[in-house]
């Protein structure tokens, strides 16, 4: 058939050329697209309008506090483009997201342990794995290199099994003692321990890039670097091989015991070598299993190292407690744990100078100890999550993460004053005082009774504010993120479809705990706004 | 060009016609028209989108609160589907939206004397009219009626001045004794003033509809009718001819001042006659100025007549002074004005027993006080106004018109518990709060000092109430009608366009008065979203 175009305005503005047949005029989905910001695709011989981009998840019926956490068994925090690196010596992530200096993010700490400890209990440990070093001829200097003579000494000791004494010139030119990798591609995760003797002693991994073919070789050397991970002389291949380092504290005569995630580590370095007119984004290179051979890692300067190298898959458990022990290690006498960065909200409107802390954050790490409890039945957990929950009580003005809307208490994922009452954010905090109570149950030591009630009676307090506060966040087609407009007098912050799709995940994870039928309702509702049902008017 | 025909989806659900070229899909308007409540027509060959239907309209930048009520001289309540009808006796509409048997009600009865009070300001009194029935001459029997010889005594006395006394037979069917009217099709608006000496005395008039040469008789009987006006036999035209009743309660021996603009009654009885199938809005007759020809009143029964019948275009102070003068008489001991009707809110989720006061209603009503003291500035109209604003310091649960949100006061346009804090009655009610408190300027007697400052004070209550709230009727593409959906955990009540309008008027009309910059930025945003362009995401 044929059509005419037609000159079409919009709202007296936009002009585009439409067509036309005797009783319809056709708008196109270019403009609509950009217009209504929704999605369209050809797929199977037609085309598929969808309102939101963003797949909807529903959580499982029923939670389990020291179970699955959400959906985060599918996370990925390492491939994220704001992290840096996974610090080597504290074996957590560190954030660039608001400093170019890498930064301990807490909530992003406690993702990746709950996204370790999910996949745990999801797929399990890997069993593959295999161990090298065991035989003390694998121990070799580098073929042809001067230093091919490097001193090794073997022994066996009750304390420390079996292990390897080396000592070589500590310079990072020195390719020292090294051991040869299986060539599993899919064993990339490296643990091994070792205690040092010198203040220079380091070691190294090779590794290629199947796909580009690149030889990178990652250094992990002893040095106070702010970077974490850097590329030392420029940022560019050359003769497509690269080299990057570590930094990592220098730990005097004490057993240290190292797990990399190799695959982890060199996506991370290459993500520091910019592209020109690259974004950060584009330039984040994600690798996945199979991706890289490792090749050997070698040591130099003065080192004991037990004569056990194991390579894995991945090491879940290990990250995990990496995460929850950061937390135990890592908290202030108020309870919380400072985010040493300042955040400024609202386009600058708000902002929250350094070592503020984030009610997000404290529910997350309530919601990671409770599980690292649960799993070690150590009780510094418990004393961490205790102590974690004192922020939630005292005003964000005065240093914790508590605010009012018009008198129903809150808690902020960024605590500023006048607050913003962020929604995802606030319910991620009361998983986290609902995990905590729960432990209750489990026979913990009698003398943290009051803190499980307290840690109820907050979630109590806080469920009953979302139940009030909750339609304010419905525009009748979607959600807001949060509540900024309300104090700031400004447009309100709509939620993006994804961080819609948050929410509905978030209210449904708090309908399987509580039973709520309002909040299922209001849950319900949204999930059809995404499929661009809309409120009615009047 | 040539575009092949391609079937879309929308979320799944809708299946669609769509034309596609190389690059390009085009979706239907008729599709996009419903799923988005867009508007769309040909214009001068050009195909015109537009996100609102309705026209947003701007007060003028300052307020006079004893000038125009906003836009409403281009109101017409007179034509509205659910105005029964002009009551005869107290000269103010009643209303058949939530009862068919016709009541009072107050917001509509000020939004009638607003009416007419702006358009005597803008327009002036019509100065054309003509007196008829000076000339006893012209007072006549029927021709050929068996009643040609009804008594007629015509006589000149000082208080009465020049006056009939008339006595014939009073049942409807006796044509009486009658005068002609001036045949210009522009004077349909009927004064004089007479005085009854018997229980059934009756007026009739006669006219035609121009268009459809219909011809109406109009029978105004003393008759206590709770229909206001009807039909009586049959729900047709008969001959192309019909036959209404008006009721109007009997007043013995005391001078009465008619004032009826006949081309209002003949449409409010010709709405009257349902059409089969029809909707009581398609049934609604609608007169325009030349619509009508009046030819003749007539009167029966024992009646004296001043000899001085006006026809004039509009007599809008009249109007204007009746329902003023239906506030004076009406108020109850608390102040208030109850409606007479229960009325259902939110689906009949909530109810207000016959007998509630509407803040709108209060408002509207210091709003028309207002004016008429300074018009008149007769006291009464003060001793009306004071008591006004008795329910605005009492809940709506202690039948005042105040309620709560989040400890904010708020003033109700529908006074349940919970409340629903609609946003335009508010408004209206700070208007009529606003304009009393201005009278203080203009030297009333003292003794009404402290109601000044009362509905000052209660002015600027609720002024920071709205500063406060009205975020929360930002959707960020359109406004929130009101916020019953906070209490009652339903969909947002979004506002249709036409609201959304009102909204806007109303906060620039609050911004002339306030000069407040916050509001003046919400009213632009929200001009914004009518012409498409919404808040952003995050
Ligand atoms: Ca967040
Ligand atoms: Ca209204």
């Amino acid at each position: 058939p044929s059509h005419d175009s037609i000159t079409c305005t919009v709202d007296d503005v936009a002009s585009l050329s439409c067509l036309k047949s005797d009783q319809e005029v056709y708008f196109p989905f270019s403009f609509l697209k950009k217009h209504l910001d929704v999605s369209g695709k050809v797929k199977d011989g037609h085309f598929e309008w969808h309102t939101s981009y963003a797949k909807m998840r529903l959580p499982e019926k029923t939670y389990n506090s020291s179970g699955l956490f959400g959906h985060f068994a599918t996370y990925s925090v390492e491939t994220r483009e704001r992290v840096k690196c996974i610090n080597p010596l504290t074996g957590v992530p560190m954030s660039t997201q608001w400093s170019v200096t890498p930064y301990y993010y807490p909530i992003q700490i406690a993702q990746y342990g709950l996204e370790h400890y999910s996949r745990l209990l999801s797929q399990g440990e890997e069993s593959r794995s295999v161990v090298v070093g065991t035989n003390s001829k694998e121990w070799r200097g580098a073929p042809g290199s001067l230093d091919e003579t490097s001193e090794r000494i073997f022994f066996v000791d009750d304390m420390e099994k079996k292990a390897v004494n080396l000592s070589t010139k500590d310079d990072i030119s020195n390719p020292g003692v090294y051991v040869s990798f299986s060539s599993d591609p899919d064993l990339s995760t490296v643990s091994f321990s070792y205690k040092s003797h010198s203040p220079n002693s380091s070691f190294s991994i090779l590794l290629t890039v199947k796909e580009t073919d690149q030889l990178v070789v990652l250094h992990y050397v002893p040095r106070e670097d702010d970077r974490c991970v850097w590329n030392e002389e420029t940022n560019k291949m050359v003769d497509n091989q690269a080299t990057f380092f570590y930094s990592f504290p220098y730990q005097w005569g004490e057993w240290v015991e190292i797990t990399r995630d190799v695959m982890v580590d060199a996506a991370r370095a290459l993500s520091t070598m910019k592209g020109k007119g690259r974004t950060k984004k584009e330039s984040n290179v994600i690798l996945r299993a199979g991706d890289i051979s490792i090749h050997s890692i070698s040591f130099r300067g003065h080192l004991t190292i037990r004569q056990e190298i194991i390579q894995s898959r991945n090491e879940h458990e290990k990250a995990f407690l990496h995460a929850a022990d950061w937390f135990v290690a890592n908290q202030d006498s108020s309870g919380g744990w400072p985010v040493g960065v300042e955040r400024k909200v609202a386009d600058g409107r708000l902002s929250l100078p350094s070592g503020w802390y984030s009610a997000m954050g404290q529910g997350h790490a309530l919601s990671l100890l409770t599980r690292a409890y649960e799993k070690k039945r150590e009780e510094r957990y418990l004393q961490t999550a205790e102590k974690a929950l004192k922020p939630f009580g005292k005003m964000a003005s005065e240093g914790g993460v508590r605010n009012l809307f018009f008198s129903h208490p809150w808690f902020e994922e960024y605590p500023t004053t006048p607050g913003t009452f962020v929604l995802n954010g606030f319910m991620y905090s009361l998983i986290g005082l609902y995990d905590y109570a729960q432990l209750e149950k489990k026979s913990p030591p009698s003398s943290f009774s009051s803190s499980f009630s307290t840690a109820s009676s907050l979630f109590q307090e806080g469920l009953s504010s979302l139940r009030a506060l909750l339609p304010l966040y419905d525009t009748g087609s979607g959600s807001m993120y949060d509540l900024r407009h309300v104090a700031l007098n400004t447009p309100p912050n709509l939620a993006r479809w994804d961080y819609h799709a948050v929410h509905v995940y978030l209210l449904k994870w708090l309908v399987a705990i509580t039973g709520d039928e309002g909040l299922n309702q209001v849950a319900d509702r949204w999930i059809d706004y995404a499929n661009g049902k809309r409120a009615k008017h009047n």
